[in-house]
């Protein structure tokens, strides 16, 4: 069988890539072949149904089958490739119908990302759960239907793992959250992370950190979990959550390049290091806009930029991926925390010279209650007075998630601290004030340089 | 008596300016004098005052005034000036103590709007509003309290009057809006102003469009209107809200240049013709960023940028105003609809070659319910592919502001279509999607190229 393109993965590159190539050149049919039967699923929807706010699984999908197939591609699902040939441009796919090999024109690996299992014996467990992809998401919700557990450990306190502890407390489980590092959400700054904790706790979330799990084991009751500072923790499930590597085993047998973390290496064309292989999303590296250099983000964002980009330059519309800064936002309860750019941290080693502030402002006029608390902390470079970093925490109501892209426009367009003040943003007393919260930050940190 | 800075006016370019003096140089102690006794009110709220919202007026004090006399400026209240003598750097002030010369260094000129006032016939009767300083809204509060009335006319269906319109309602009165031309918001574009119509109308409040209100008179029950196409109708009390115009009358006998429309006339720094005289806000022209005119804008957020841009130049911070793009968000119920930029009439008579498009997407991921259905209009110019305007309206919920912003910024940074397909916006599921609908509306409109 010979195609144009030939699309591994359904996930967010392989659809993103498939619809912009269906866009451009009606001509192609793409093949999108997925190893699961939930092509073009919302992944990061996820733990809004576990947590019982998405009320069915098929819920999540972006896009349902007979959709994509009206928008022009063809999908052979189930079926797991096994091995890429890049001398003969051909591929090699497993189903139950048996195996066939199928040439392209152009291939695309959207193959995505893999769990990282911690060193914890006992995942195997069937009370043990990841949660990535939809198989994983069903399981889990008919463990809960028909075990009905109390009491859930969700190991791992970064985005993924914070969003199920929320999940789980709807469903009504009593929630421990364990960390490894000495806080949540180490990706934002310490005193978002307190708030962050002290939310969680709040809405009766208990918090463990410092502390690391060694071994889950099966106790008549359900799971026993013990760890570092000794931890001894009887729950009746568990999801680890502590992180995604790429799944790029493809690159096995081929020259593929892949990075030191196991990412396929890809240029701005979000090419391989072989012809007409192109690859993007969780089993790639992803530029960093800021630093130039490649870095690692499992974002769908960066996912769906990646796929538009490779189906543009697949129909020889000439598209450049200018980088990530790595803008990302959580709900947790009734709480947005959104971050764009690079902490103080990332920036010093990334060799900024960084300055920061931080405020606490109201989200609108206070005279038109109620009026939002919201915590704006913003980082600078001394030298070029460029924006290059933003958090934002505060009610879900502030509109923090679009204020955090604000600041994603700015870094992008790399503007000054001085150049923001310009910004004609809009106002309306019950939505935002005459300056705007966003630049009363960047106007304290312009006074600290 | 004599000052390093006098500035006249009290509200938003006054207070900006003596702030940012503040801020830069705590020697000076600027003066700031107001012919009311209102100083840094927020009249943007006024609307929200008459309509309950906002409980008592001087809520809408954006600040005390011990607050801004412990910020290090003087307050000179109930004062008016009525004449800037240039050649003397001096100005004549006079209130119930008497008249007083003061002398300064820098003058600010921050004197505001006067209503428009159009050719009607009664608009000097009591039970007829103008609505711009506290005072007006203080006392039609007032009025509301004592006479009680039932029927409401809007004369003018533009942001104020619309505001007015929704304020009314919610005190309970029932609410006609009349409207010359033929139909209300006509900055919006045809689409958004027949929804917003159709709201009002939704909401209970009769509109009536195309029609010239000629008269005003007392009678027993009330006051009877009418005008163009047989209008007769039978109100207790009446708002007149048609525009604003530059109160400029200071420039008297003086070299001060204004511009046809009567605004002071000014440069980028917002220095007037008249060395050490400055001129922002409601009572000056603004350069237009994107045409690069100068037009008249009567807003808050323009007002602010400009006080803060005087106080930077007076402070020797060289400081110049890049223009406004006329960014404005208005709620009226529970729908908010924002501008930026252009629309295509103006975008025509600009010299551009506009290209537009409009969809409807939900706010966020539907299966995280309720989504909000979203109306997105953006506009480029054909020849530089960049940006020029956008429009957005929906649901209170919905972030529309915000996101009137993303647009703003990359209005601002003169983005090009496919450039903004580059920005890393946020995204989670109860928030957003993987492509913010900003994001789609903008490759819908690269597709029409």
């Amino acid at each position: 069988m010979k195609k144009d393109v030939v699309i591994i993965g359904a996930s967010d590159v392989g659809i993103s890539a498939a619809l912009r190539i269906r866009e451009l050149d009606q001509s192609i049919k793409p093949l999108v072949i997925a190893d699961n039967k939930f092509p073009n699923f919302s992944i990061c929807g996820i733990p809004f149904f576990i947590g019982g706010e998405v009320k069915k699984s098929s819920n999540l999908a972006h896009r349902k089958e007979k959709d994509l197939k009206n928008a022009g591609m063809e999908l052979l699902l189930e079926t797991k490739v096994e091995k890429v040939v890049p001398d003969e441009k051909k591929i090699i796919a497993v189903n139950n119908k048996g195996t066939q090999e199928i040439y392209y024109d152009n291939l695309v690996l959207g193959t995505g990302g893999v769990n990282i299992e911690p060193a914890i014996s006992g995942l195997e467990l069937p009370e043990v759960f990841f949660m990535r992809w939809m198989d994983d998401a069903i399981s889990f919700d008919n463990f809960i239907k028909e075990n009905q557990p109390q009491k859930a450990a969700v190991i791992g306190g970064g985005y993924v793992g914070l969003e199920m502890a929320d999940a789980l407390k709807k469903r009504g489980l009593e929630v421990t959250v364990l960390e490894f590092m000495d806080s949540v959400l180490t990706t934002v700054n310490p005193r978002f992370r307190k708030l962050i904790k002290d939310k969680l706790e709040n809405e009766g979330i208990e918090v463990i950190l410092n502390t690391e799990v060694k071994n889950i084991e099966k106790i008549e009751s359900g799971l026993k979990i013990s760890g570092s500072n000794d931890l001894k923790l009887k729950v009746d499930t568990a999801v680890v959550s502590v992180g995604t590597k790429p799944n790029s085993f493809l690159a096995e047998g081929t020259e593929l390049a892949i990075n030191e973390r196991g990412a396929f290496k890809v240029n701005k064309k979000m090419q391989t290091s072989i012809k007409d292989i192109y690859a993007g999303g969780d089993c790639a590296e992803t530029l960093d806009f800021l630093t130039e250099n490649y870095r690692y983000y499992a974002l769908g964002t960066v996912a769906h930029k990646h796929g538009r980009i490779i189906g543009s330059n697949i129909c020889g519309k000439e598209s450049y991926f200018d980088g990530s800064i790595g803008t990302q936002s959580i709900k947790l309860f009734d709480q947005v925390i959104s971050r764009t750019g690079l902490n103080e941290k990332e920036a010093e080693e990334a060799g900024f010279d960084p300055i920061s502030t931080e405020i606490t402002a109201d989200d609108h006029k206070a005279y038109y209650p109620p009026a939002y608390k919201t915590y704006i902390k913003v980082i600078a470079d001394k030298d070029s007075r460029q924006i290059i970093g933003a958090q934002i925490l505060g009610s879900y109501h502030a509109e923090i998630s679009k204020r955090i892209d604000i600041f994603a426009a700015a870094i992008y367009n790399q503007m000054t601290v001085e150049k923001f003040s310009q910004l004609d943003l809009s106002y309306t007393p019950p939505l935002s004030s005459p300056w705007d919260p966003v630049q009363k930050a960047v106007q304290q940190l312009e006074l600290e340089f």
